[in-house]
């Protein structure tokens, strides 16, 4: 991997090419910014789209240019890994409203010379995908061998099979929900809140004065990283246990491990995350509701889609709870779709689809072997 | 009710009977507010003490001074009521931190006459049954009938029982735990930290200079609220329901009815409630772990006590659920101790012992009952 790539590619559409937003105006120019891994075979039937979650980007499976981490996804995509990029061509884009080179709230607004911040049209799920399918056009690509990703991630990739079923042949949601649950919403409105409580925000307009607004991001981020993990994993991992020492400090110092690790990953997230975009992502998940798009019944929106499903969820997710793959389940089979369902046991929490978790490993590995098989994927020769 | 007692009693203690810390200090003088309904018996016998949870105060059982509505368990203690005051003598006292009259951080500090902020020493639950123990002697009560409180108000019941096992005939502990889980500890320091974010804060000096952090208390709030709630009850009551109208507004706004309900939750919590006293709250509940006093062993904690218990759990507290309960009572039984516990079948959530809950009436007055049989508490004829 070269230092260009850290960059990341971008594409920019010229203003002839706009997007059409589910709000109803239109981001003219657009830019996507993604990343690649391994090469598009000559059938140009290798592509597998990655779709990011909430606070994720295109660097799936790169060291990250910000934080010098491995990527979201690098214990699932790479050479001889479960998406194997010796065999399959692997994109992932940021998506639209992110911070990392996508249009989105840090972007210059060429109505006004400055940055969107709000004026940027609130972003659906939908939009993110619309934007997505300009990409695989743009790359020469008609059908995606396969569109994973967990999470928000896992809702584009229902929202693929909706909107572009010919373009799909296999679909991998992960850890999502055909919808947003009114608690999910809950947290999101309390992330969002705390955002737009703090002074530096200055109604979204914070780039123009230099500032940025965050605690209240970090706060955000503390409340959210709580509902990622599992109340099991917390208490194996952090339990009671005091930082450095055998008793309480009597103190509103961070005397618990627990503390000490929230405090980390709010101030460790504001440095490589826009406070706007939060508030995007965050919406675009709130206002996901498949079914209403199709009449409120979901399988509706797969109704006549060739795609293979393979739909995963994880035993100690209370986020993404396992009763919402199964309704996704339900709506497959109720529309004649080709589906395995695997729930995952694991204390691990909504978080697992980023982890290491050796069954979501080898069943992705197996259903895509059997879909590449299907879809007549040759593996590649070595080098 | 005349008006005075809406206002509340009131003992000041003498600075020569000051209340020892567990952090170390003391305070003094000692003032602490508290409430009374019904009579106390010739034999003294029939006292029951109530302790009220994180954002409670004396106020159960009187239409609330601040607010205009029903106290926190008017459902529960009434004439007639389960915990009936035709029949109790029924206490409830403003815990130590508070902020509806008994010394918290909005007190004046005798050191500086200034409010205390942050000097106030670091409470514990231990503290605040300390005090109610000396407003107890102040009342000439030797042995409580009673002791009973739900979630911060359950974890008194138990230090209740731990530190003066004599004086407390029967006890019940509802909807808590012996300690309060790593999972819970993260949402009390996201809850803190939204609070000392907000610049209105100014280091817990905010008296000072005639600010209060509203914005920061009312997230702190709305994210608790959340934890209040089962994921069932929100998805029956708001769903994904929009604000009187049909279709997304694609905004920022309060477009869907949980969204605007936890803001209501937010904006009336902070005109009644203060912020350092929530941060002493939460802080309490954080550091108690009552088996850490007595090595470890939770059942040494209830050793030799002949209280007799009721412990209550509600399917649907994820907050403190069951496994909680069912540890006390596994401890209680190790201890040798009296004891039903049930675990009533609700969709609400946490707040089902705040709440209208039949099977909860039901238990805590079929409890009491027998336990008055036991300690020859006569039923009182009217008068």
């Amino acid at each position: 991997m070269n230092p260009e790539d850290l960059q990341g590619r971008i594409v920019h559409f010229p203003a002839s090419q706009p997007l059409q937003m589910d709000a109803g105006p239109i981001i003219a120019p657009l830019t996507i910014a993604y990343q690649t891994y391994g090469e598009l075979n000559n059938a140009r039937s290798n592509a597998i789209l990655l779709c990011h979650a909430l606070t994720g980007d295109q660097h799936a499976a790169n060291v990250h240019p910000t934080t010098g981490k491995p990527g979201w996804w690098q214990t699932m995509v790479g050479p001889g890994k479960p998406i194997d990029t010796d065999r399959y061509f692997v994109i992932c884009s940021n998506v639209v409203g992110g911070c990392m080179g996508t249009t989105g709230p840090m972007s210059i607004n060429p109505a006004t010379g400055k940055s969107y911040g709000l004026d940027l049209p609130v972003v659906t799920i939908r939009d993110m995908v619309r934007a997505q399918a300009m990409l695989i056009d743009y790359l020469g690509i008609d059908q995606l061998f396969c569109v994973a990703g967990g999470s928000m991630g896992g809702m584009q990739v229902l929202q693929w099979v909706a909107s572009y079923p010919e373009r799909v042949f296999a679909a991998m949601p992960i850890a999502t929900a055909a919808r947003h649950s009114s608690q999910n919403i809950a947290f999101g409105e309390v992330g969002r809140q705390s955002v737009m409580a703090d002074p530096d925000w200055r109604g979204g307009r914070y780039l123009d004065f230099g500032v940025r607004p965050q605690k209240g991001l970090a706060v955000a981020r503390m409340a959210a990283h709580i509902t990622y993990l599992s109340e099991d994993v917390l208490q194996h991992k952090f339990g009671r246990k005091y930082q450095d020492r055998e008793k309480p400090t009597f103190s509103f110092d961070a005397d618990f491990q627990i503390e000490s690790y929230l405090r980390h990953q709010g101030s460790t997230f504001v440095e490589r995350f826009d406070a706007n975009s939060y508030l995007y992502m965050t919406r675009a998940m709130d206002y996901f509701d498949l079914a209403a798009d199709y009449g409120g019944v979901l399988a509706n929106a797969f109704r006549g889609a060739k795609t293979r499903f393979c739909v995963t969820s994880f035993t100690s997710d209370w986020l993404f709870p396992t009763v919402n793959s199964r309704a996704v389940v339900h709506a497959l089979n109720a529309s004649g779709a080709s589906v395995s369902f695997v729930e995952i046991e694991t204390d691990r929490g909504h978080d697992a689809f980023l982890l290491n978790v050796p069954e979501l490993f080898a069943t992705s590995r197996g259903f895509l072997e059997a879909a590449a098989r299907a879809r007549g994927i040759a593996v590649r020769t070595a080098a």
